[in-house]
């Protein structure tokens, strides 16, 4: 896509005041953005707004690279919180895999087919059996074995690998590994998550037998950010399958592959279009 | 609700050009709106643009008697199709029913719950049976009763009490007979209808016959503005439910009904939060 | 209906053995029934037998009420939990109410409807609101105000009052009081509530306020068998409704109220058609 | 799985009777099966009465090879169709496809995780593109290219083909062709598609587009035995997703695969488990 054809996408979050959208817009009109999709919603409770707009820079009159410059005064006239993000910039995105390919196989078939506006430069894993699948998809695929001894240091490698390809986002796909705080804290709001289980039901291992022995009637799946405090960070997506007395926990698992694949494929997607606001605990998917 | 604290709410779509949302969102600001909700798309195949904004008057500086006036340069500059509407002009709105009580039920339930803002000053049928009921809510319930032969006059009789009662919307609740072309005319995109299938799925006479006959394997309900094309209307909303080779036809009646119940209960919904522009052979539901 | 057209119900659970089916089929056969419906499940990991059959009895060689008696002998020889239920002998429910009143018009609405073939002698309340309901549908309504001080009291009198008129089943349709384990324990598993969360999500109070906090993406409803540890008793159905950022608590509420009605209807549906098997924590719906 | 740990599935329907349960299961029993799992209902406006059951036959005391042969006279003394299916003899499959990949790859994958009990012994395509996936799966791939000239006499090879390979079912994977009535009627009912829309609406040619144009507020996908009939084939399995104003038909045809992807998965599952019995233009899945 030529910078004739770039589109642009805001975020932006501040206290609620008369005049936001007209300021906003205003200053989109006047460099020659064409709008193509606009959301905005207040908290009345909380006087909290918020708003995303992708519109197109094919007549505009300024350059990306002086888009933030220019727009910064207004953002912070309203106090805001704000990103601006360009469809011609990809977010590079790696996948981080243990042993179990279906969430991998899921992302990789998405992205071949061009779903995600995005690059996947790499795989990180702590076992090398999915390799193959890596190579057939032609990314290289980095091994950090992982014990309670090396932990540290090969986390240590891990990150500065993810900042030598300028990793933007970490998709935990599966990673059965607990990052430690210093990771998360590198990668605040940067690190998305799939837990098997409709959060904030069953937190921790073994969700599915947990949800077994509760004998609840649906199984569920989550994807989260990944903060310090374990299966507690900000939602993006979840969702639910219904189950019934005969399903075994063998059954379970299989049944929840599906779900683990389709709303970690969809938070991904959310995250590819630039619709996520991480607000404190929850986020606003535009 | 004193006019110091009603929101108005603008539906408006036209060929998209720059600049209509800063022009747009400027007026708003200017006249001392609050915006509390705004949503936008551009239909980029079609070069079509279509918008909702709901705002708060609380500190206008023009009455809302004044708001169309002063709107209407904008509206014309743009080549649009709009219209306001505000929080305390509640849509009048009709009820018509036959013998099937649930749609009529639900609907009278979520009107005493407050969940629709709207006023319901009257009930029609072609049939007495559920006078009680409308009896019970405390609404005038008016019958006329439906022949070929009498069916132009009645329909006539039916038309000016809808004027008399200035009725903004026809909620036709399972009423059971077809209306004429005259009365569909005399309210175009006025008058909602639930239709007891996943359409274009199963259109004219019992549907659950020819659902059950076809094998399908989940049931639907339809809520469609009415036009002269039975069963052709723009479609609002749609849900459906799972079955299975052990429900009769019987069964299909008795899940149904939860399916129209809900399909009808949700569009008038959108209806009475102003959310539906009409668009050709579709809707816009924001 | 008359005898000479009454189904009858077996549910039955035991330890896993060949022949089971066989024995109790040959028993229906040989006493004249005709199997409508029949379904059977072996948990293979804990060989752990259940079944549900449904069969009419038109063309019975004994009476209904020497069939317990008749069977006695098979259930003792595979050391079954089991119970008969016939469709003449409706199940006499109780409903408990507070001050929401959808929950009860949602039942009185079906069982209006003939949808549960069950009698509803009386409905009991802590408050005296939902009175003019309980009048319309002509069911006596009996209030027990309760505070800590006269709690135990009015619940000796409310269980002489449901012993009078054999209840079978008690349902809490969004009664906001806790039952003292010593009422629990007086209708062990024929007490059914409605929690507004996705169990094992948010039990407690205010769980709207706590999905809303936690930043969840569905809302959900569970209805379960009431036992000494609240929320925590066997579930009998779940559901889910997606919501986004723009839903406040109190939409949520509002939302919730839907699931929260379809969720009690549907288990009390369960238990009317004699389809619920209570095994330890969990429960077989069949 | 050696012949003693074989499960065997008995699928019967014939007009209802009584004491056919009985019988049937007597006959697992004095043969040494025990019953895992059973299903059986009659359609009482019908008398029609139709079962499902799996039995172990560990401890048999007659071999399978001989069981349809001991099991033929109670099927005669009822007039049944039944079949009885072996877990050690697994189906074999052939896939048909075209250009799409997203049916085949979401098949093999299952596949490859052993979710399905099937053999897929070769892939048929109209055209080379797909030949590097079934390479990678190390499964042949035969190219049959299509014109209206050659149709007849491909057809006739691919029939041969497909008996030389002893093919019990064959899959259409999002085959752009329409089989000849002479190819459906050697595979009646063991011929599955996948259609892209909410059958019956929709039949024919680009459904997503007429979805679209029609504007209904939902997609979906149907998977059924092909007939005769385009797309009126007894339908197995269904699904559907909600759609909005916002989506194109590009948007349309990008989720509608997610949908194709696991309704297909689904019927193949339920073939794979012998659960599907055809009843005239309807499907019995247990």
């Amino acid at each position: 896509m030529s910078e004739n054809n770039v589109n642009a996408f805001l975020l932006f979050t501040c206290p609620d005041k008369n005049g936001i959208v007209a300021k906003i817009t205003h200053f989109i009109y006047e460099t020659g953005g064409n709008i193509i999709d606009l959301d905005e919603h207040v908290n009345q409770n909380q006087q909290f707004f918020s708003l995303r707009i992708a519109w197109n820079m094919s007549n505009s009159t300024i350059p990306a690279s002086q888009l933030h410059e220019a727009f910064e005064p207004i953002a912070q006239a309203f106090n805001a919180h704000w990103r601006i993000e360009f469809s011609n910039q990809k977010q590079r995105v790696a996948i981080f895999v243990s042993k179990y390919d279906h969430c991998l196989q899921e992302i990789l078939w998405r992205y071949n087919m061009s779903e995600y506006d995005i690059e996947i430069p790499l795989i990180v894993s702590n076992h090398p059996d999915l390799k193959p699948i890596a190579d057939a998809a032609g990314i290289p695929y980095h091994v950090f074995p992982i014990t309670k001894e090396t932990k540290a240091e090969q986390e240590t490698k891990e990150i500065a690998l993810l900042r030598e390809h300028n990793i933007d986002l970490v998709v935990l796909a599966r990673y059965m590994q607990v990052l430690s705080s210093n990771f998360i804290r590198e990668f605040k709001n940067k690190i998305i998550n799939i837990h098997h289980s409709f959060l904030p039901g069953f937190v921790g291992g073994n969700p599915y037998k947990q949800a077994y022995e509760r004998g609840v009637k649906m199984i569920g799946a989550t994807s989260h950010f990944v903060t310090e405090d374990l299966d507690e960070g900000p939602i993006i997506e979840q969702d639910i399958m219904r189950i019934t007395h005969k399903d075994t926990i063998k059954d379970l698992i299989r049944k929840g592959r599906d779900l683990e694949r389709i709303v970690l494929a969809r938070a991904l997607g959310y995250k590819a279009e630039h619709r996520i606001i991480v607000d404190g605990t929850r986020t606003i998917v535009f």
